[in-house]
This record gives structure tokens, C-alpha cells and sequence, in this order.
């Protein structure tokens, strides 16, 4: 049964504060529904337009073609939509390489520097209160399963950085280069906001500044975005290791 | 004056076979439009909806707001359109690092792999006819002024390989570590496609197979994104030479 009130709600996930307020979050397709179905994080409710889910009967309905367009937030949705309870972050490991961001606010940016987290063995990604939510419909599109599989914490982080005994680094335009800093396997790596890079109340709690090197035409300022520029630091941070 | 007619050359212009047609193409925006003027890209002609370019007056032309809605394709038009001469691809230079794609298809994809071309200065960027044509709205939005910099061909990829002397490198799930191999400051890299990697036809022209261990999970198969990828690569090749 798919009734107003589950519609009303169902649409109303796609903005935060009812995100927040529910506790739930919607993730859309049957390859990312699985990889959620196979993961600790618990299923509210699926509706789907054909009985291809291993799930119990008490939580999922079958529902027209109609009827998921009218739930689903893509242009072209794929067979289900699956509303899932918003896990509880984990404690964070501070024994292990973290990493930290400071007011990402770009969905696909978030979503990209997941999997990577994901790939790179990243288990704690540390989000400051303003950057965007990973519970953002982009961000689970993006993201994949990686949401699953990288635990995802929002924090005050000039507080987090204050206490935290681990070395932070943190990428500059000015900076140490990474190709010649010996980096451990262990350690906070902050990256920063698209436009304004990380933030002065951040920058002062940076133990290393390291900077990714142009080899291109040295007179440009234009920087790396943000997920290519994770992408490259978590590479030399775990190269080291193989 | 902006006539029915220049409006309808003008949004023609999203569509690859009116670029093609005209040898035109789209820039918007103050800064992207301010990178295309100061580079060896030639104008045809600009609308503007304030006297801020330096141009001379015979390739301009004040416009309202209005008429900037009409011919912009972006929902928040950012004062001017600029209509640009494609540059002709200069001959390639081989006996540098080149960049090769394998019908890379998402027009993001391409905008953020031009502009790892020209940080890590990688001149040439050889594309499959069956890649997202760089002269697409979404790529010139999100490449930049990389575009200016970076000399794009299209071209029979297949035979561009079977006949160049330069050694060929591609990346696959199962290759030599990346961190392992020992990487020249020549040669060609090629990147596949989002979904299917490298073409069955091209992976036989490889020589070396690379790959970018994962340090996660390893049971999943999930691959990285083509241009997170790309930034991992290039950032190989070039590292060695600092």
C-alpha cells in the first residue's frame, strides 16, 4: 500500500531537516538498494514495481509504474525505492589515516571522496557541520555502496582538531610537497571547501601543510578540485604501504 | 542586435552536429569567457549584458537580461554568451606523456580529466570519436580554461595505437600495481570507458597493463571513477620527475 501520507513522506526525505526529523533516508535503483539490503544499515520500508528483493513481507510493497514516479526523485527510476534508518555513526579510530573535510558542499563531491575513503581502506570520514549532508539523495547516488561500507561522522571540527592527538594535514597552494613528504599511515588529512579551500579557523589547527604540485603552465591559479585532489593525497598517503 | 536568426544559430550550438556545421561553439560566463579572450582561441561574437570585456566593438553587442535568458543554456545566466571559433588540433607531440580515452561518455568526466591535463601539463589529449565531444556545454562549463590549453583531437583511436612508437599504458583491475611499475616521462596513457573500462579492440594495443591497488574491502568489485582514476595516474607519471 502506498498511501498519501507514505508519498508525502517519501518526498519530503529529499530535504534534510525531514531526513533529520524521520531519522530515514531514501536510496533509489536495485544495485544500490542491494548493497544497502547487504549491509548493517536497516530497511524501513521498499516499494518496488517487481518482487526481485530477498526481503520480508511485513517491509515492502509491490507498486505500479505510476506510482514510483510519483515517490522517485530521478528522471528515469529503476524498480525501487528503499527508505532505510539513518545508521548511528560509529566511534571514530583514531589509529588510522582519517579524513576530515571542511565545508564540502558539492553533493558529487562528497559522493566521489566516499568511494574513494571506500577504496583507499578509509574506514571514519569526519565532516564538519557545513558540509552537505551524506544522506543527500545525490550523495547515495554518487556514493554507491561506499555509504555502507565508510562511517560517516558530522562534528564540530575546529573542537574535533583541538583535541585530537593525531598529526593533521591539510593541502595548500603553499605548501610542502607531497611527493617529497614522508607521510605515515596514520593521521588526520583535511580537505577544504571548493571555492575557499580549508578555512583560517581550520588552517591553524594543520600541523603539515602539503601542496599537490602543478607541472602544467605555473602562472595559472585555477587548484585542483576537491575529490581529484583526495583522490591524489589518500594515493601517496597509502602508496608508501604496498 | 540580437535577430531570431543569431538566436537560433546560438542555441543550436548545444547540439554537436550544429557546432560541427557552424565550426562554433559556446563559452558563458564573465571568467570562462575572459579565459577563451585571452587565449589563441578566436571570438565570433559576444553578448553581454554589461561593458566589461575588452573587445572590439564590431564583435559585440549590449543585450538585455531577457534576450541573455534566451540564449543561455544555464538556469542562472552569469552576464554574457560568448560564441567561439573551434581551434583547429595542432600536430601531436609524442615524445611526451599523452593522455588517450577509450569513448569516455559523462561530459563531467571529460571537463575534470582536461583540466588534470593541463595541472599535470599534459599537452595532448588524443579522444575515440565515440568520446563526449569536448566542445559539449556541460564540458567547456566544467573544464575551464583548461580548455584553452590543452590540444584535444579526435581521431580513430584504434589506429592512432597501431601505428605510434610510443609505449602504451592502460589501467585494469588486474595489472601491475601502479606504485610498483617504473613510469617514463613518455607515452600514452589510456583511460576507458565509465562503465566497461577499456574496449576489447584497444586493450590488445597495450603494452603495460597498471592497476591502482585497492586498500579496502577487497571482496568488492566496484571500480574508481574514470577521472578520479586519470588523477591517480597522472599524478604517477609525474611525481617521479620531481
Amino acid at each position: 500500500m502506498l498511501s498519501k501520507a507514505k508519498i508525502k513522506l517519501i518526498k519530503s526525505l529529499a530535504q534534510k531537516k525531514y531526513r533529520e526529523q524521520n531519522g530515514l533516508f531514501v536510496v533509489e535503483g536495485v544495485k544500490g538498494i542491494e548493497e544497502f539490503l547487504n549491509s548493517d544499515i536497516e530497511l524501513y520500508y521498499l516499494y518496488t514495481t517487481e518482487d526481485i528483493f530477498k526481503v520480508s513481507t511485513a517491509h515492502y510493497s509491490l507498486i505500479s509504474e505510476a506510482q514510483l514516479k510519483q515517490v522517485s526523485q530521478l528522471k528515469s527510476p529503476n524498480k525501487a525505492v528503499g527508505v532505510f534508518k539513518m545508521p548511528k555513526p560509529k566511534t571514530i579510530v583514531d589509529s588510522q589515516l582519517i579524513v576530515a573535510l571542511d565545508a564540502v558542499r558539492d553533493p558529487g563531491n562528497l559522493g566521489t571522496i566516499i568511494r574513494l575513503c571506500d577504496w583507499f581502506g578509509v574506514n571514519d570520514l569526519v565532516c564538519s557541520k557545513t558540509t552537505v549532508d551524506c544522506f543527500n539523495p545525490k550523495v547515495v547516488q554518487s556514493s554507491m555502496g561506499s555509504l555502507t561500507r565508510v562511517n560517516i561522522c558530522y562534528l564540530d571540527l575546529e573542537h574535533f582538531l583541538e583535541t585530537t592527538e593525531s598529526i593533521t594535514y591539510g593541502t595548500f597552494m603553499k605548501g610542502e610537497s607531497i611527493y617529497k613528504t614522508s607521510l605515515p599511515d596514520k593521521g588526520i588529512l583535511v580537505m577544504g571547501n571548493e571555492a575557499n579551500g580549508i578555512s583560517e579557523a581550520i588552517e591553524r589547527l594543520i600541523n603539515k601543510k602539503l601542496s599537490i604540485p602543478r607541472f602544467g603552465n605555473l602562472k595559472i591559479t585555477e587548484s585542483l578540485n576537491v575529490a581529484t585532489a583526495t583522490s591524489i593525497c589518500l594515493s601517496e598517503f597509502k602508496r608508501s604501504t604496498t
